[in-house]
């Protein structure tokens, strides 16, 4: 099975991408996964180069990474959300020296620094933070350059075989990242499933989101989240992404989605239906360090 | 007036910090500028050090800055919104060499990639994109390493004495982006104004957001956005943020967050008003290249 997800090496995107691999094939090969930006990964699917995408939705501080929504509208024709990974989310300082407190600046990924935010301006308060494109990057400089730490998970830390300085350094217990898997189809009814909706109204007018949310309440249909998306053409016009209990082929959920599409077409908007997909908990079982390079 | 913002300078954000205090004080001091992170900005404000914080709250393409809203709630016993800065984004790609064939790689901000991910992908497909923390550090890359060019503004471009090698690279014209002015106080009602509020739910149930825009809806209320925003404790569990088109001391509305006050208060949730402040139109006169640098 081929999988595509947005690397490098050593970030909680390949993570994701591992015990998914592991989760369908019983096996942890890194071999297989392959690295692109969000849009082309979603391209390498509709394109059958690759099985499925692993991108990341959300993360329980950060709140959701809105690229990947977006290229899932784009995409919606060829491919559907198809299940979830859940990875436990851990940052550590790590770096070549010794101890902390040699640290001069502190590398990481813009969301895993204000994720921590808190806590490194309690007990780093006179570190300069340097936001790179991934904990990965970060990583690599801290390899490189003398007096840079970098701010990742311990699983990047032993791979770039970096010292653990502080450990613990999340904001916030029991952090979490959610990652969509991606295919050409969504999946069939697990009987704990989720859906995600797309809907665009044609012409605006108060009230709308009160119809809407009407044919979900009225088949008992619970929203876990909305989220308003751009729709780029002019400024606060959005795309409305809805995320809910249930899978698109039950009874109740069904009549609501027929209720919405009716809606939306009286005033030339649209509806999309990005996939349903089982939800799954957290991943209990983490990968052990250094994947792939253990001997035998 | 102390106005505070995201820096560096030679960002969008200095950008809409300088338009705003040219609309205030009628004209432009880049020195009575200071740049902090978006918590920090609204810490200065809350310790009566600054006037006014000037952040990033959504841009056209690009979609909300969640960091902006969240900072928001954190502080909505202290701080208002207050009023808006729309600023015109417009994007080159500008470097020491002379044309665009000898550029090797691309900085800049991942947001700034993502506005222009089409363009450069279709008119520089071989090039290396490198995200960095601000379109002010990408410029600053572009004098110092030979090979790089910046994703950039065109006064960024000026101000740092860069070749214009490439113009107009963002992919959806008119493309802007829609900075929040903050205070002690929101603003008066001015006829044309916008209300920002933040609803959590204490037990959650199915229909809570159809009862909740019902209160709108039949105030005649109009939504512009809604964005679940994370609550931080436990994995999808959300804050509801709203933006309406009203003031909070009109009849109608103020009837609805009565209501929603009272509905919230049931299940032990909250509701929190971060701002009544005018809607603004795109700034018509930029601010002119490199300012300050003038001569008398």
């Amino acid at each position: 099975m081929q999988i595509v997800t947005l690397g490098p090496k050593g970030t909680f995107s390949e993570e994701a991408a591992l015990l998914y691999q592991k989760r369908i094939t019983g096996k942890v090969d890194p071999e297989k996964i392959k690295f692109f930006n969000i849009f082309d990964c979603l391209q390498e699917v509709e394109s059958y180069r690759a099985d499925r995408a692993v991108l990341p939705a959300e993360n329980m501080v950060d709140g959701i990474i809105g690229i990947t929504f977006d290229a899932l509208i784009d995409f919606h024709d060829f491919v559907k959300v198809n299940d979830e990974v859940h990875v436990n989310i851990e940052y550590v300082l790590a770096g070549k020296m010794k101890v902390a407190g040699e640290v001069e600046k502190i590398f990481s990924h813009p969301s895993a620094l204000n994720q921590c935010a808190h806590k490194l301006d309690n007990l780093f308060p006179t570190l300069v933070q340097v936001p790179v494109s991934s904990t990965a990057e970060a990583a690599v400089k801290a390899m490189e350059e003398p007096g840079v730490a970098a701010l990742c998970s311990p699983r990047t830390a032993l791979e770039y075989g970096l010292n653990i300085l502080h450990e613990n350094l999340a904001d916030y217990p029991n952090n979490e990242t959610r990652f969509f898997v991606c295919g050409l189809t969504d999946s069939p009814p697990t009987g704990n499933d989720r859906t995600l909706l797309a809907v665009r109204f044609g012409v605006n007018r108060p009230g709308q989101l009160h119809e809407i949310t009407g044919f979900f309440a009225e088949n008992n249909i619970d929203l876990t989240f909305v989220q308003s998306r751009p729709y780029k053409v002019r400024p606060q016009e959005y795309v409305l992404i809805f995320e809910m209990i249930g899978h698109k082929s039950e009874p109740g959920l069904k009549n609501a989605l027929n209720k919405v599409e009716q809606n939306v077409r009286a005033t030339d908007g649209w509806k999309k239906v990005l996939g349903s997909y089982p939800h799954r908990k957290k991943e209990e079982k983490p990968l052990a360090h250094k994947p792939g390079r253990k001997s035998s």
